[in-house]
Formats: C-alpha cells, sequence, structure tokens
C-alpha cells in the first residue's frame, strides 16, 4: 500500500468517526471497493452503520463483494428490502452468489425472493454447487456466440450484452447445443472482414474444467497453462461459465494461507476476516486442539526419560547434549516434511516416487548427520573439556564426543527420511498430510530421539 | 492433472526414450509448451537431445520460457547460432530477458549479439532492471494509442501490430509524450462509432507501479484491485510496460512456496527445479545453514538442564513433563509467530499494531495456558498416582500437580506473546522474520521453558 492511500484511508476513517458526511462523501469517491471494504472492516459498528448510510446502496454494492465472509450478513442488515434488492441486482452473479453462501439459510431465501425472475433462477442453480466447487465460484456472464455466425452477426449480438459481460478477453464459441466448440479473442471481431465466419477463425479450446471439480483445479489450470479464462463445463461439454484470474488468485492465495498454518498446527477454515479483527476466542479454537493433542503425546518423551534414569545419573554431562539430539531429529523431519508437502501440493509427487523421495533423503540425512556429528564430536573433544565438566571414570571426552555423534547421525538420518516419508503415507490414507504430518512427526522423533540417544549412550560408554 | 494428460505425457516420454521421431512429433503437436517442458525435464541429457532436435527450434521456442531457470543454458546450447536468433526473436520480450537472466554473463551477451537492432535495444534495456523488479518482469508489447485519436485511427494504429502484442485486454492512452493518461477496453473500440474520441471513451488510471519496484508490489496491486493488467511507469510517468495475471501468479506463488519454506529454515532462492529433480548437495546447502546454528543454539538448553540437576535428582518425576512443557512453548510460540508473520505478509499488520497483537496473544496464551495446566493437573492429580510413580517425601500428588500446572501456565503465556512479537521484532530491525523468527523462537523458548519449569518446581515443591 502506496503512503498516499494510507493516509487517504485514514482520513476517511477520522472523518467516519467526527460523523462528517461532506468529507466522508468527497473521500470515499475516489476510492476503490477494496480500500472502502478495509475501511468498513476497521470501524465499529454505530461507525460502519454511518459509513454504509453516508454512501447509500448504490455506492456500496461493490463494497459487499469484497468484505470478509462473516461481516456480510450485517452489512446487508443495513439496508431496507429496496436498497437491498438494488445491491443484488447491480452486482455480477458469482458475487451474489458468493454473498448468498455467507448468510444465514432463512436471510438467503428472502434475499433470492427479493430478486427478478431471471436473476432469481440463474442465482438458485449457482447456489446447487457447493462453495469450494468451480461451479460454485464462476461467473456466468461471458461472451457467447454461435459457430455458424459471421464477424459482424457475433459483434450484433454481443453489443446488447456489454454491460452485463464481465469480462471479454475471451469470447466463448458454441454450437447449436450450446457445447463450448473453441474461442476467439475481441480483436479477432474488431481486426477482422466482417463478413468472415466465426467457424474459420475460432481457437480449439482443449483445457475446460467441470462444474463439480474442486475449484482448485480450475486455479491450477489457469496457473499451468497461463489461461486467461478457465471454461467451466457440464458432463456434456456445455459451457456453463468461467473462471477469471482474479478468481484464480483468489483461490491460490487462500490455500497457501492455509497449507503455512496447517503446518504450524491451526486448524480449520482459513478466515477472511484479518488478524487483528479476530476474536480471541476464534483464534483460541483454531488454535488449541492440536496444542491439547501434542501435550498429551509430548509424555511419552518424558516416560522415556523416566525409563532412562539410570543412564542419565552416572553421566549426568549427557543431559548437556540430550537437547540438542532431539531438536535435530524435530529441525530435519520438518524440512524434509515441508518440502515433500510442498511438492505434493505442486503435483510434483506421485505416490510411485515414495522410494526416490526415501532414497533422496536417506542420503541427504546421512550427510547432514554426519557433518554434524563431526562438528559437534570436535565440539566436545576440544572445547568442552576447557569447562572442566564431570565425567563419570574411565570415560574420555573422546568415548564422549563419538556417543554423541553417533546418536546425533542416528538421529538425523532417521528423522529425515521419517519427515519424507510421512506426509506420503498420509495422504495414501487419506489423510491430509499438511495437518498430520507437522505434529506426528514432532512427537515421534522427540520420543526415538531420547530412545536412540540414551542407548547408544549406554552402549558406547558402558553404563 | 486429468488422467488422459498424464497418460499422453507417459506415451511421449516412452517415445523419446524409444527414440522414435515419428511418434514424438505426432504427440507433440498437440501439447501445450508447458507439457513439453515438464516432459523436457524429466529426461536425461541425451533424451533431451534428442527431444529438442526433433521438435525443432520452432516448436521449441515456446516451451524455453517454461522449464526451470537452471535447465535453459543447457536447452539452447543444443541448437546452432541462427536456430537461436530464430528462437530467442520470436518470443515475448519479457520471457526474452527471463531466458537471458538465466544463463552465463559471457553466454548472454553472444546471445544479445545474435538479436536484430530493435529486439537487441530493447532487451538491453530491459537487462538493466533487476530480475525482481516489476521492470524486470514486464512485458513491453503493449496495446498503446495516443489520446488525440479517434476510435478509427486508434484501431489503424494497432491493427499492424497485433501479432507483436501479447496482451490487449487493455489498450493504454497516452500523451505526446508518451506518459499515462488511462486506458480503453478492445470493447471500447469495437463497439463505439468510428469517429468517437479516444480521450472521450478513455478511463483514468491510478494504480501504477515504479518499474525500480519490487515485483511482489505490482503482484499484490493487480491481486487488491483486480487488474487486468498493472501499468509500469518510470518516475516520470512514462509507460514502460505491463504486469499481467500470469505473471503475478508466477510471483505469489513462488513467494508462498519461500515463506514455507523459511519457516521450516530452508534457505536461499526457492528453486524452479522440481524436489525430484534437485540434486542432493542442492538440497543439502539450502538446509544445512539452519541445522547447524540451531544444534549449537541448543546447547543451551542442555547447559539449563545442567544447572538444574539437583532439583531433577530430589524430584526425578519431573522428567515426565519436562518435554511437554518445553514443547507447549514451542507449538504455541509457533503458531502465534505463524499467524503473524502471514498476517505481515499480506499486509494486515504496521508497526503501530504492536501493542494490540501482544495484548490479543497475551489473553490467548493465558487463555490457552490455563486449560491446558487445568488438563495436566487433573491427568496428574487423579491418573498419574495410579501408575504409582515416587515422589520425594512431603510432596503430594496435588502440589506436584500444581506445580506443572503453573509452569505450563507461564510458559504457554510467554511463548505466545513472544511469538508473536519476535518476527514484528525482526522486520523492525530490517531482518526477514520468517527466516529469523522460527528458529529463533524454538531456541529461545526451549531454554526458557526449562528454567520456567525448574524454577516453578524448586519454588512450589521447596526443593
Amino acid at each position: 500500500m502506496t503512503e498516499e492511500l494510507a493516509e487517504i484511508l485514514n482520513q476517511t476513517e477520522e472523518a467516519v468517526e467526527r460523523r462528517n458526511a461532506a468529507s466522508v462523501i468527497a473521500l470515499c469517491k475516489g476510492l476503490h471497493p477494496a480500500d472502502l471494504a478495509s475501511i468498513y472492516e476497521d470501524l465499529n459498528s454505530e461507525a460502519r452503520e454511518f459509513l454504509v448510510d453516508t454512501v447509500g446502496a448504490a455506492g456500496f454494492s461493490d463494497v459487499l463483494a469484497e468484505i470478509p465472509d462473516t461481516l456480510v450478513e450485517g452489512a446487508l442488515d443495513h439496508f431496507e428490502p429496496k436498497e437491498q434488492r438494488e445491491i443484488l441486482e447491480s452486482i455480477p452473479d458469482d458475487d451474489r452468489v458468493d454473498i448468498l453462501q455467507d448468510v444465514s439459510e432463512s436471510k438467503r431465501q428472502d434475499f433470492i425472493d427479493l430478486l427478478g425472475e431471471e436473476d432469481r433462477d440463474r442465482t438458485r442453480t449457482l447456489l446447487r454447487y457447493g462453495e469450494e466447487t468451480a461451479g460454485g465460484r464462476m461467473t456466468t456472464q461471458i461472451g457467447k456466440v454461435f459457430a455458424s455466425m459471421t464477424v459482424k452477426e457475433a459483434i450484433d449480438h454481443l453489443r446488447p450484452n456489454l454491460d452485463l459481460v464481465e469480462t471479454m478477453a475471451r469470447i466463448f464459441v458454441i454450437d447449436v447445443e450450446h457445447r463450448l466448440i473453441g474461442l476467439i479473442r475481441l480483436r479477432d471481431l474488431a481486426f477482422n472482414p466482417w463478413d468472415t465466419p466465426v467457424r474459420d477463425i475460432l481457437t480449439p479450446e482443449k483445457h475446460t474444467v467441470l462444474a463439480t471439480a474442486d475449484q482448485e483445479e480450475a486455479a491450477k489450470l489457469l496457473a499451468r497453462y497461463d489461461m486467461a479464462l478457465v471454461p467451466v463445463v457440464d458432463e456434456a461439454r456445455h459451457l456453463l461459465g468461467v473462471i477469471t484470474p482474479d478468481d484464480a488468485i483468489e483461490i491460490l492465495e487462500k490455500e497457501s494461507t492455509e497449507d503455512i498454518e496447517k503446518s504450524a498446527g491451526i486448524a480449520g477454515e482459513q478466515s477472511e476476516v484479518t488478524y487483528l479483527n479476530t476474536e480471541v476466542m476464534v483464534h483460541f479454537k483454531r488454535r488449541f486442539g492440536w496444542l491439547l493433542v501434542l501435550a498429551f503425546l509430548a509424555i511419552a518423551s518424558g516416560y522415556v526419560m523416566l525409563r532412562f534414569e539410570a543412564v542419565l545419573n552416572e553421566a549426568y554431562l549427557l543431559a548437556l547434549f540430550l537437547p540438542m539430539v532431539v531438536a535435530a531429529g524435530g529441525n530435519t523431519g520438518g524440512q524434509a516434511s515441508t518440502m515433500v508437502i510442498r511438492a505434493m501440493a505442486l503435483g510434483e509427487l506421485d505416490p510411485e516416487d515414495t522410494r526416490r523421495v526415501a532414497w533422496k533423503e536417506l542420503r541427504l540425512g546421512l550427510l547432514s548427520g554426519s557433518v554434524l556429528g563431526i562438528a559437534i564430536a570436535i565440539f566436545t573433544i576440544f572445547i568442552l573439556p576447557l569447562f572442566r565438566p564431570e565425567l563419570p571414570a574411565g570415560i574420555s571426552f573422546g568415548i564422549f564426543g563419538l556417543a554423541v555423534a553417533v546418536a546425533l547421525l542416528a538421529q538425523v538420518a532417521s528423522s529425515t527420511v521419517l519427515g519424507a516419508l510421512l506426509p506420503i503415507g498420509a495422504k495414501s490414507i487419506k489423510l491430509d498430510p499438511a495437518v498430520i504430518a507437522a505434529p506426528a512427526i514432532t512427537t515421534i522423533v522427540d520420543a526415538s530421539g531420547m530412545v536412540i540417544y540414551f542407548t547408544v549412550a549406554r552402549a558406547l560408554l558402558g553404563l
């Protein structure tokens, strides 16, 4: 955000707080609906009421699609039914469907009843698709012409619908039964002789998504093939609508945020409300579940520590490197699982690749573990003695360093392989790897790290 | 990827392996350059050579922009200078610049010398912008008309350049000094009377980026305002080029991957090569740095354990809950920092919000810590005694449970606040929060957790 814009937003918020309608109107005139939406979100409920009254239904309709899901119903409630109708009829049908998906069931029916017949039918049809499907996200107001038309006929056919059509980046060519054949670009109409048949200038379109497909599939198709629009069709290839690049960007950003949050053990749908505007209780619900599970699982590591009391008591200096060995496993396992989960999300890995992943990570784990082990052995043998810590009789710093290094190598190598394979395993039994892998790795490698460390120490140091 | 496509890709790879030129040509004809690129990436170097020879310069030119950076130079080396020139001249200039940025300095000069004069000059100019800037990423082949033209003049002006222009989604309107005034849509030309002055139908464009700005700024602008194209200008508002939605998607995806990887302590530029095709040594270099740093930092936690030897010896049952208290801090701190880092990346948080963030996380930490503490206290008082573990004389399970619960509350509350504030602090001293915060939190809360746990135990249990 530029400083200039931040300044205007601040001024507008202040004008709202002072209830100065004239300057609110003047300031809002130049603002993009996305900016007005972020102001709305920042205000308390009385200030919101004032802002909406001042801007009016006509000024607020485009803002509605930009505010967070959870605020939509409250925003619509500011208006009389007549204004609600005005708003709902003036916005593109994909935005209208999004908005209606965000309000309670009973309200939704009321709002649909406000609409004119044509809008009502189309809206009902779209609402049948799930919110996360291509059909639930698509725009139906697109440019369509028949293959049998000439360029002139196509122009005449499109002209009356110009204001209704959201995007003309591609014009779709359909046959008499409304099945998608291909597409033309607006430039083909603008720069070709008027008697050219549309059939002669169309490009066949191979890439489509089903209306019932996950919206992510459409977004990924658009990203992979740099498409201007992704056509959404039914099983018989009837053209139903399109997914636009701004839909795709929104879908991909939301998905990334969810992946990032899942890896930190944060559950549930990413809220569209900003961090600061989310209530403490909502944050609590999304975060606490895994905290509790992980806390009880961590008792397993504690149990391992209890069982090895004798070893620790005999060479208490082992405590100095215990957290390090355990943590190295968590870090290396976490890195491996992060890379594998991301590669799976980008569609780079199939189940057949499991062996190659394991082999790659095993070499990587042995390499990292060896280098790390050598570094720690050097530290233990040459630097640690300077601090004159206590070692049991008969144990030299040399053998002590060797034990720490071997344990570290075993822990790092096993955790790396495990971190890479857990997400693949989780996916193969239909669990979400991003949700399962991170906590599972932490728990397993914490406990296994202690077992490895104490076992190696007991064997090599003769405790 | 659909099964059908995966099947075609497999067949093509097999045809290449069998060195069957005829069927490679037949199969490749229907493939998108992005698909051909993914086949190229999967092959070994001899098979790549064969594929390139078979497809030829004309068939391979669009593929070049789609293959990973590190493979570009090798791919170009398959061709004779004459073919290299053909390839480099046939692709849009933003792709050409990307490709030239991926080859070695000396090769770059050779390739530039191959180009015709006009292409050479434009390419040199673009290469002056950094690879990560809007200028380095922009497309310069755009539709531009002067405000003084009529619709007819604008059409005649654009017609000869049609094939050169990458996108006509928006046509930019400039003044006599080539400064950006506004834009028109192709539909405005197609559906308006020919004598309409362009000046009368243009929409002013407020949102632009400087060519020297970070490319992310352009991508975020496009995403926020659902723009079809983001104009790139110089300080005097001369129109230089545009950022397209597919550029924006690529920029945003790459950035998300980097954020995800950084949070797991994986360093450096995200490679465009897929996970499986990345060499073990490359993975090692990206991951090992933080592992080593974290390993040595973890000795701090070990040192704390050494110092509290006496406490642990007197009530060794404390070991059962030690890993849990420590890990709970890491988990809760990790969640808080993930949410704050993501909120900062999405532009939701300013430094002024620090106090609000701290207050929110403090309440959240106290809430989570209390519920967690109560759960563990119940476990310790009612379930643990069933296993008849040893407690020192004079210490009841009640006071023991209380000590664990209090330590847990203190650890969770402090780690939550710390996890949220560290990224903000890192950013305020110009460090990348995603790189610094995750390792710093782990290290700090591991050590502080041990201090808290043993200190509370010593105080409450009188050890």
